[in-house]
């Protein structure tokens, strides 16, 4: 069978997801008409095979995964998507089926996120497939949620459950860990590796109620340390309070030495945020009604020096804090 | 000596090229406060190593292509660069001097292009540099230039000299041609290959005077064509009249199978515009006090047949039309 020309490749699997300022991918670049009374909030994360993603991965899921953890990065500034670019370098080896489920993949989760493809590259990869996603978001002028913004006093909680993803990775690692949980179990922490689910639903109620917040995607500990950082503010954080899923808090107990895996493993993609103390109830019972979960995990404290993680058993120090490329 | 690492090398590299919407690349995303009256244009085009440019090029010549391939798109579209965003994906040998280096060039061209650096991804690669940028661009609202307005009897034209860039590439081909090129002649093909020049300074007449506008990107050929088929039309194009420098001249008149590879390479980020005949004059005349070589070439048709290419001995017809990557 024939393989797609570039043109014909984008015109077949690409040119359907566009949105109208994608003008059918047939020119050299989009057309944003931005919204007065707004501002735009831009963020561009790439991922590469063997990196961000396993070369055994369904296509759809890659494609997926490529586009949340751009609109996680979205949600976390309190933004809503507007739509997203995709640079795609595609490996000698690929084929029609591979990049029609890659398509359809991209094409589920644009519309699942309502941000829909604008434009993008599509070329001859020099390795491994890798895809670069700039995502564009809309908020109120003025009303982006910062990283930098963390002030001391302030309430550190998190959505979701932490961890789940860096197990699940660690589940197909060579060797695998596996531990004894059952198939539903390694199935959800698989699941959450694959198929992050951006927080879109809770950027309003940020905006409203936070003063800082990021996405966790290199491991709450390490990105933690990041907002404190840039914040000029440190912080104590009870470890106790993470909230893991029962999944997590099972292959902890047979194995403590994953606990260390779950803070600081990465792709969580969910929110971490400071939240002034006369804010909090309204924001627990905003992400209570999005059917969100929200946790306090700790506070915001005075000082430079790196954030405390403290538990039952005492202080705990993490020797690698995120995942890291170099 | 150690490597930085990702905040690190971010800090240190990249946000002193920042823009003020980029905060220092301190945050997860960049913000954008668009100018009211104005639409934006987006644009993506990605740089594989041993696809867009070889291993050895320069690392600040890299960086700099990298960004002006993009702007050149901006530019074609009557837009006026805003700022950008950058994916880097680095190969497992890096280097701080190659990543300075980089970094140099990366913002010469961001001040040369009055294009500033808003935010990006530093990742590691899988095989070879990948570099992925989007462009953002602005029109006043409703003026940007599109590709597929072209109409029968309007003139074709394109800025500069074409060729230069293909055979560049093939002076450093394996085997490598070169004739009896002169080294001036060597050296300013080879830096029409390593340095595009965007023509930024035409975007305002293009948005006054054209109707339909690219870049030339993949061979003037093959883009031609494109134009033609988003217009529904066709064309009649006299490669005589086609700009070549003298050292394209040269080369073709010693060996004239390379006239296809100048029409048909790529790589030349001129500018391919239709003009309606009443403009033309006003379209030259600012092209001329820009200091821009601008020559008619053809006139658009009826007809939805591929464009037709004539010269002194007749018509010629072009193998393979333009650069490929699949």
């Amino acid at each position: 069978m024939n393989r797609s020309t570039e043109t014909d490749l984008i015109a077949r699997y690409f040119a359907p997801l566009a949105a109208e300022g994608g003008l059918g991918l047939k020119d050299d670049a989009a057309l944003l008409r931005p919204r007065p009374g707004f501002d735009l909030v831009l963020t561009a994360d790439a991922l590469v095979e063997g990196v961000h993603f396993l070369p055994e991965d369904p296509a759809a899921s890659v494609a997926s995964k490529a586009l949340a953890v751009n609109v996680s990065d979205l949600a976390a500034k309190g933004a809503v998507p507007v739509g997203f670019l995709l640079s795609a370098a595609l490996p000698g080896d690929w084929t029609d089926a591979w990049l029609a489920a890659f398509a359809e993949g991209l094409g589920r989760a644009a519309r699942a996120f309502e941000c829909p493809l604008l434009g993008g590259d599509t070329v001859r990869a020099a390795g491994g497939l890798t895809l670069s996603v700039t995502a564009i978001g809309e908020v109120p002028a003025g009303r982006m949620v910062h990283r930098m913004n963390a002030r001391a006093g302030d309430i550190l909680c998190v959505t979701g459950t932490i961890g789940d993803a860096a197990l699940g990775l660690a589940l197909r690692s060579v060797p695998p860990w596996s531990g004894s949980l059952e198939e539903a179990e390694r199935g959800f922490l698989g699941d959450r590796y694959l198929h992050p689910q951006p927080r879109i639903a809770l950027a309003g109620a940020l905006r409203e109620h936070a003063r800082a917040a990021m996405d966790v995607s290199d491991g709450l500990v390490g990105d933690l340390a990041k907002m404190m950082r840039a914040s000029g503010t440190s912080a104590t954080v009870d470890l106790d309070k993470v909230p893991m899923s029962p999944a997590v808090r099972r292959a902890v107990a047979e194995e403590p030495a994953l606990a260390d895996l779950a803070m600081t493993g990465g792709d969580d993609y969910e929110i971490l945020c400071a939240v002034p103390p006369g804010n909090l109830a309204s924001l627990r019972r905003e992400a209570e009604d999005l059917g969100l979960a929200l946790a306090p995990i700790g506070i915001v404290t005075d000082g430079t020096s790196p954030p405390r993680f403290v538990e039952h058993a005492g202080e705990r120090q993490f020797r690698s804090m995120s995942f890291s490329h170099f």
